[in-house]
C-alpha cells in the first residue's frame, strides 16, 4: 500500500464526523455496445440493488458528440476529452469500455494514478498488461475490476477470487468464446463445414468481419490467461498460453468424434500439470493453453451449445462446479460491469462503523405471494378410466367448462381393464384446472388419477 | 445500526493507532460432518487464499469429548459447554454447523447478541427464523453469512446478493434437492419404480432412514425460500411456500414424459407471476413453490443428474446464468462455510486505509508454467494414407517407438485412392507425440495428417 489518496482522505474524514459517504461519481470511457448496455442498466434503477442509486454518471466520453444514440444522456455530461475523465479530481471510479490496447491501456494506468478505482471489460489490456496495472493499483490503493472481462454476464471473477478461493483449485476449463462455439455448434447438428458456418455466422453478426481473434482462439487465451492468474495466484506471460483455433475443424472430424462418443469444443484450460486429484501437489507447474478438444458426450462441457459461455473450476474439497451463461451482449457484460461498480460502491461506503451492505441483509418487509390458485401452469395428468366410448370427449368437455386449454389427449394404452389417457393443457389458471379437475373425478367414466405433474 | 459492539471499537482503535488487524477467533459450534470437513479444509492452508491463514480455530464446541474423530483438535480447544462459546469475548466468528432448529437457533441469537459475527449452513433455521435472526445482526451490526445453507459448495448465495443483483430478476429455479434428484435419475435410467429405488439410495447412503424431508420437498422449500428472498429482496413466510414431493412420480410418468420429450425433476421455482419477460413489470407478486415437474429436454436444468444441483436465475439485462455442482458433502459444504469465514476476515481487516483483499491483486510473482512438449494428453488423428498393406503396423510400431500408446487404430474408410485412418492415443506426452508424428510423416505410405486434436 502507498499513501492514501484523497478520496480516501475524504473518506476518513466524512466517517470522522459521523457522514455516511453517499454518491460516487462515474466516468465512463467508451458508449459503444457495452457502454450504452451499462448506462441503459444505471439509469433504471427499479428492482435493483438500492446501492446503484448512489450512482451517478457524471462524464461520458465518446469520439463524437453528434452521433445517434440509443440512450439520453445530458450534453454536460458527453465530452471528447478522455484523458480529461481520468484527471477529473471528481470522478471516483473510470469505467473503461472503449476496447482495444490503445488508449485504453494508458487511460487505464492515468485514472490509477490519480487515485481512481477502475472498472474494465478490456480482456487484451488485462491479460498483456495486467502485472503493470496491479502493480499501480496496489502502489495507488486503487481496486481495477473486470468482471466483465471474461464470460460476459457470468459471476465467475469474483467466485474464483473470493467463494473458490478456499480450495485448491487444480483445473479451470472453459468455453469462453462464444463465436467459435457457435460455429461448432451449427457444424455439430447440421453437419456443415467450418467455412459455409463461419460465413454465415458473420452475415448473422454472430463472427466478425475479421474473425481472427475469435477463430484462432486469441480471444480465448487472453481469457483463460486471467482466469489462470486468479485460480493459481500467480500472473502468466500471455507468450506462454499455447493457442490453437478451430480453422482446422473439419466435418468428418466431427463426424467421427460424435460416433466416438465425443463433440468437439474450443477449450481454454488452466491446469496442475501431472497431478492427482486425490493428493494435489502444490509445487508443480501449470499449463494454460487453449485448442479444439474432443469432449465426452456425458461431461458438463458438453452439452453448453451456441453462443453460451461456461466455465468449470475443480479442486479440493468442493469437486466440481460450472458456472454457465451468456459470454457476451450488451445485456450480459453491462450486467458484469454493473456488478463491479456496486462491489466498488459498497467497499467505498462500509466503514468499520457502516457495515458492508452487500454482506448485511438490506431486505425488512415480506414478499407478495400469489396463492397458488391463480398461479399459471401446464399440467400433465394422467387418468384411469373405464373402457367406454365418449369418455375423452367428455373430458374435455369439462377442462372446458373451466376454461383449461388443452395441448393433447392421448389414449396410450390399457392398464388391465382400464384404459389410460394423458392430458397436457397449456398454460392454465390452476384454480380453473383443480376446479375442472374435481368435477372430473366425479364422472361415472373415470376411476382414478393416478399423476398430475406440471410442466415448465 | 445499532450502536457499535465491542469489536468494532477494538478495530477502530486498531485503526486509528495504524495496527492491522491480524487473527480472527472461530468458535465453532458442532464437529459433524460439515465441522470436520471445514476444520480439515482450515487446518491444511496450502494454496488456498492467504488471509485463511489469519483465522484461529479458537473454540470447538461438541457433544461428547471422548469420541474419536477424522481432525485432530486441541483438548484445550475442545468443549461441551456451547453457550460459553457464544459468550466468550474472544470469539469473533460463530460457525454455527450443529444443524436442527433447538438449540441452532438460540446459539445464534445469543451469538448475535454479543456481537459476534456468524456463519452457519442452516437452511431449516434460516428459512423459519430469518426475520429474526437478520432483524437482530442488522441491530447488532453484526453479519450472518449462509452459503453453505444452499447449493452446497455452489457459490450462489454470493453472486445473487453481489453480483446478480444488479439485475432484474424475474425467476429462480433450482434443482437444491440431491436425495430426490438421484432418485428421479435413477429412475430415468433405469426404468424403475420410486419404491425401489429410495430403498436402495437408503442402502447406499444417498437417502437418511427417515427420508421425508428431501422427498416431500421440505429441504427444497426451505432452500427456495431463502433463494426467493435475496433475488426478490423480501422476507418470505415458509408456509406461502407451495410444496409437492416426488412420491408420486411413477416409473410410467417417467416413460410418457420421455416420449414427449421431457425429463421429470423436483423443481423449485421463484417466480415473479404473469411477467412479460420482455416488459417486467416489478409490482406484481411472485410465486414460491416446490412440485416435480416436467422439463424440456434441452433445457439447461433437464441435464443435471445424480446427486448435483445447478440453480437457473433469470433476469434483465443478464438473460439466463446457470451455477452447477455438488450440493451436499462434507468437502463442498466445508468449502462454502470457509468461504463465508473468508468474506468475514477480509471485511473485518478492510478499512479506510487498508483495502479489501479479496478485491485487490493479492499476488505479484509469474506463476511456472510447463512448456507444451512436457503435457500429457490424449490425441485423436486423422491419417490419410495409400491403401497399401501394412500401413497400420506401420504407424503402430512407429508409435510405439516414441512411447505413445494407442487406444484405438481404426480404418474408417476411404477417400478417392486414399484410405482414411483415425487413431486415438491414450495419454501420452506431447514431445514423444510430436516426435512420431514428424517420423510418421516422413512413411512413404503416408499422404497427409489432416485432423490431429486433443481429447478431454
Amino acid at each position: 500500500m502507498g499513501n492514501a489518496h484523497p478520496t480516501i482522505i475524504i473518506e476518513l474524514l466524512l466517517v470522522k464526523f459521523g457522514i455516511r459517504f453517499v454518491g460516487v461519481k462515474l466516468g465512463i470511457l467508451g458508449l459503444g455496445t457495452v457502454g450504452t448496455g451499462t448506462v441503459q442498466l444505471l439509469q433504471d434503477s427499479v428492482g435493483r440493488h438500492p446501492l446503484l442509486r448512489d450512482v451517478e454518471i457524471y462524464r461520458v466520453g465518446v469520439r463524437s458528440l453528434d452521433k445517434p444514440r440509443a440512450v439520453k444522456v445530458p450534453d454536460a455530461v458527453l465530452t471528447t476529452d478522455l484523458e480529461a475523465i481520468v484527471n477529473d479530481p471528481q470522478v471516483n471510479i473510470v469505467v473503461e469500455v472503449i476496447g482495444g490496447l490503445e488508449p485504453a491501456r494508458s487511460l487505464i494506468l492515468k485514472a490509477i494514478k490519480n487515485g481512481k478505482h477502475v472498472v474494465t471489460a478490456n480482456k487484451a489490456v488485462i491479460s498483456r498488461f495486467g502485472d503493470e496495472i496491479f502493480t499501480a493499483a496496489n502502489h495507488a490503493g486503487v481496486y481495477v475490476m473486470l468482471e466483465a472481462a471474461v464470460g460476459g454476464g457470468i459471476p465467475v471473477i469474483q467466485p474464483l477470487k473470493q467463494s473458490l478461493s478456499v480450495n485448491q483449485i487444480h483445473t479451470v476449463t472453459g468455453i469462453v468464446n462464444g463465436t467459435t462455439n457457435y460455429i461448432l455448434t451449427r457444424m455439430q447438428t447440421e453437419g456443415s463445414s467450418f467455412d459455409d458456418v463461419l460465413a454465415d455466422a458473420q452475415k448473422l453478426g454472430y463472427a466478425e468481419a475479421d474473425p481472427t481473434a475469435d477463430i484462432d482462439g486469441l480471444d480465448a487465451a487472453d481469457k483463460i490467461a486471467i482466469l489462470a492468474s486468479l485460480a493459481f495466484g500467480g500472473r502468466i506471460k500471455l507468450q506462454n498460453v499455447y493457442c490453437e483455433g478451430i480453422r482446422q475443424v473439419s466435418k468428418t472430424d466431427i463426424a467421427y468424434a460424435d460416433k466416438l462418443g465425443f463433440v468437439i469444443k474450443l477449450l481454454a484450460i488452466a491446469k496442475r500439470v501431472n497431478v492427482s486429484p486425490i493428493t494435489p501437489s502444490l509445487d508443480h507447474p501449470i499449463s494454460v493453453r487453449v485448442h479444439p478438444t474432443l469432449v465426452p458426450k456425458a461431461h458438463p462441457l458438453a452439452s453448453i451449445n451456441g453462443v453460451y459461455n461456461a466455465i468449470l473450476v475443480e479442486g479440493e474439497p468442493i469437486g466440481q462446479v460450472m458456472f454457465f451463461g451468456p459470454g457476451a451482449g450488451a445485456g450480459a457484460t453491462a450486467s458484469a460491469v454493473s456488478s463491479d461498480i456496486l462491489s466498488l460502491v459498497a467497499t467505498l461506503q462500509a466503514s468499520t462503523t457502516t457495515p458492508n451492505p452487500l454482506l448485511t441483509c438490506g431486505h425488512q418487509d415480506y414478499c407478495e405471494i400469489t396463492p397458488p390458485e391463480e398461479l399459471i401452469s401446464r399440467f400433465y395428468t394422467r387418468f384411469l378410466t373405464k373402457d367406454q366410448p365418449g369418455v375423452i370427449g367428455k373430458l374435455g368437455t369439462c377442462f372446458g367448462k373451466y376454461d383449461v386449454s388443452l395441448e393433447s389427449v392421448v389414449q396410450t394404452g390399457f392398464q388391465g381393464e382400464l384404459a389410460e389417457i394423458v392430458v397436457v393443457t397449456h398454460d392454465v389458471q390452476e384454480g380453473d384446472f383443480r376446479q375442472a379437475l374435481a368435477e372430473i373425478q366425479t364422472l361415472e367414466a373415470i376411476d382414478s388419477i393416478p399423476s398430475l405433474l406440471r410442466v415448465l
